[in-house]
C-alpha cells in the first residue's frame, strides 16, 4: 500500500494542486439557462464562425483553455501538459483544439467523465512530480452529438421523456503546485460499472449504478460521510439519475443530504425542452467552471465532491444489443486559503 | 522546474517501474507473419469466438490482459489501476474489456500511440506514488476498422501502395515498483504535430513528422544521443513514415544507427499483401509484449527506445478536409537487474 492510497480506489493528495485557472465556454441554449450569464465566453451562433460542428467543438475547447490561461496569468508554453477529451469519434474536438497550442498532449476517453478525469490525471500528475502546471479540457456540442450518436439534426426525431439534451459547452481548468485557490485533495477512480441498461435514450438510469460505487468506495476509503461535503454534484445523470442515486445512497444508509447533478444545472428543466437535463462532457465541464469553481472562491462551499459520469457505448456497441457501461470518478475539492 | 522534469517535454522517473508481466494476442494473419510464433494466444479465427468483430476486439484486450497478469502473479484485484484504450468509436474495445474486470479504469485515446500512451501514464502514476501495480493495456483489429474507417471488408476497396494494414492485435503490460523486469526509466510526452497531409491512406507521412519532434526533444531533453540507445523503435510509421524519420533525422544531424519500426516488423512486407506494412493500436502493442519485453530480458538489448505514434484524425474531420493531426509519447525502456 502506498503512502497516497486510501482503502481501494481512492488517493490522497499529498500536496494538494491548486486550481489556477478556468474557462467556460456555452452556446444559445446555454445563453437561454439558469448559468447562461456565468460563461466567459457565450455566443447564440453555435457555429462559433466555423463551417462545421465539429470544428465548432474544436473552437470552444480552445476558447475555453484560452480563458483559463488568462485567469492564471499564464501562456501555454509554461504548461507542462493539457489532458482532454471529447466524445467525438476519435476524440477529434480534442485533438484539432489541441493542435494549435503546440502542449505536450494526453488524449482521454472518459465520455461524460471527462472533466473529472483529467482534474484528478493532471492533480495526480504535478502531485506526482511530472510538473508545475498541467491543464484538464473537454468540450461536447449538441449538433455534433446528434448526428453522430442519434440522428442528423434535419431529421426532426422526436425525443423520449428520459432523454437529455447534450450541453454545447466546454469548459477547461489550470492546475499549479502553489498559490490560492480551490485545492484538489483527493480522487476516487470509478471502476467500469454495467447494470444491464441497454436503452441509449436513458443515460441517466444507465450511469446511475457506476455513480453510486464510487461515492460508496469514496466515503469507505476515506471514512468520510456524506454530511462531510457541503455539496455532492454528479454530472450528468439528470432528473432520473439523479432520483435514482438519491434513492440507492439513501438504502445504502448513505443519505445525501447536499446533492445535486450537473445535468439539472445547466437548462430550465421546465421551458427549455430537455426532458430529463442536459449531458454531454461540456455539462459537468462547464457547472464546474461557472458555478463550482467561482462557489468555493466566493466561500459558498468550503468542501465539495465532484462527480462527473460517463456512458462508456457507442452507436455500434447499442445496435449490437449491448448494455450500456457507465464510469464516475469523484473528484474532491476544497477551498484554499488565500 | 520540478525535480523530475527534463528540458521541455521528458520526464526522468524517480523510482522507475517495472514491467512484471506481458500478455500478447494475435489473428490468423498475424500467425502467418514474422512474430507469429512468440504470441501467447493466437488464432487463425478473428472472431475469437465472438458474434462481432468488436466483441471479438474486447475479447483480444482480456486476454491480452489475462495473460499479463498471469505473467505476473497477480490477480485482477490487486491492480491500482487500468489504463487502456483503441481506435473504435468511444473507445468501446476498451469499456467493454474493462468491464469483466472491476479495475478502477483510465480510459485514453491515443490511436496508435495508447501502448505508449498507457506505459507511460501507468509508470508516471506508480512513480508519483498512486499505488503499487498499473496495467496498461490496447487493441486493434483489421475487420472493426476496417468497417470504421474506410469500406466494409465486403466492399472489397482496392488498397493504395500507401496503405498500411491495421493489426489485429492487443498487448498488455502489468507495472509494478519491485522486482525484477525491463524499467521504464524515461517519458517524453509527445505534442499534437500536423503538417499538413490529407490523405487518410498516407498515415505513414502524417505521423513521422509527430514521430521526429518527440525524438529531438527526448536526445535535447536528455542529452542523450541516438547512440545511447541499443534499439529505438517507432510506431506504427511503416516503410514510408521510416524513411521520413530516417531522413528528417539524419538532417538533423541525429541520424539513428539502429532504429526500426513496429509497422515493419509484424507481417512479412513481400508475400502478405499489406503494402507499407502494419498499423492500428495493436502493432506497437504486439511488437511491445513478443519481441522488445521479452528481448530485453534475454540481454539482447540493454537500453531502447520504444515510441509508439498515433495519427488523431477521424472519417469525419477527413470528410470536412482537415489534415492529418499526429502524436508520438516515446518511452524510454532499460534492462533491469535480476
Amino acid at each position: 500500500m502506498s503512502a497516497k492510497k486510501l482503502g481501494k480506489q481512492t488517493f490522497a493528495l499529498t500536496r494538494p494542486p491548486v486550481i489556477r485557472g478556468f474557462g467556460s465556454v456555452g452556446g444559445g441554449k446555454e445563453q437561454e439557462g439558469p448559468l447562461g450569464e456565468r460563461f466567459d465566453v457565450i455566443s447564440p451562433d453555435d457555429t462559433f464562425g466555423q463551417e462545421s460542428w465539429e470544428k465548432a467543438e474544436s473552437a470552444m475547447q480552445h476558447m475555453a483553455l484560452e480563458k483559463a490561461l488568462e485567469r492564471a496569468g499564464l501562456t501555454a508554453e509554461e504548461l507542462d501538459m493539457l489532458l482532454a477529451g471529447d466524445l467525438l469519434n476519435q476524440c477529434v474536438g480534442s485533438a484539432f483544439a489541441a493542435r494549435a497550442w503546440g502542449v505536450p498532449f494526453w488524449g482521454l476517453y472518459g465520455a461524460c467523465s471527462t472533466m473529472g478525469e483529467s482534474l484528478a490525471l493532471g492533480a495526480m500528475l504535478l502531485d506526482g512530480g511530472f510538473g508545475q502546471w498541467a491543464a484538464a479540457a473537454t468540450s461536447s456540442h449538441f449538433c455534433s452529438a446528434e448526428r453522430q450518436y442519434r440522428t442528423p439534426l434535419e431529421y426532426g426525431g422526436q425525443r423520449p421523456p428520459t432523454a437529455q439534451w447534450t450541453a454545447t459547452a466546454a469548459g477547461a481548468v489550470v492546475l499549479g503546485l502553489r498559490g490560492p485557490g480551490p485545492r484538489v485533495t483527493h480522487v476516487t477512480v470509478g471502476k467500469v460499472v454495467d447494470k444491464g441498461i441497454t436503452d441509449a435514450n436513458n443515460m441517466g438510469a444507465a450511469m446511475a449504478p457506476a455513480a453510486c460505487a464510487t461515492l460508496e468506495a469514496h466515503f469507505a476509503d476515506t471514512g468520510r460521510t456524506p454530511e462531510d461535503y457541503d455539496l455532492i454534484l454528479t454530472g450528468d445523470l439528470g432528473k432520473l439519475g439523479h432520483e435514482i442515486v438519491s434513492d440507492l445512497m439513501a438504502r445504502q444508509s448513505l443519505p445525501l443530504p447536499r446533492y445535486q447533478d450537473c445535468g439539472l444545472l445547466l437548462f430550465h428543466l421546465e421551458g427549455q425542452d430537455v426532458h430529463c437535463g442536459a449531458s454531454g462532457c461540456g455539462c459537468a465541464a462547464a457547472v464546474l467552471t461557472t458555478t463550482l469553481l467561482p462557489g468555493l472562491l466566493a466561500g459558498k462551499w468550503k468542501r465539495v465532491l465532484f462527480c462527473p459520469t460517463g456512458a462508456l457505448l457507442s452507436p455500434t456497441s447499442c445496435q449490437q444489443g449491448e448494455s450500456i457501461p457507465g464510469i464516475c470518478h469523484a473528484v474532491a475539492l476544497e477551498r484554499g486559503e488565500g
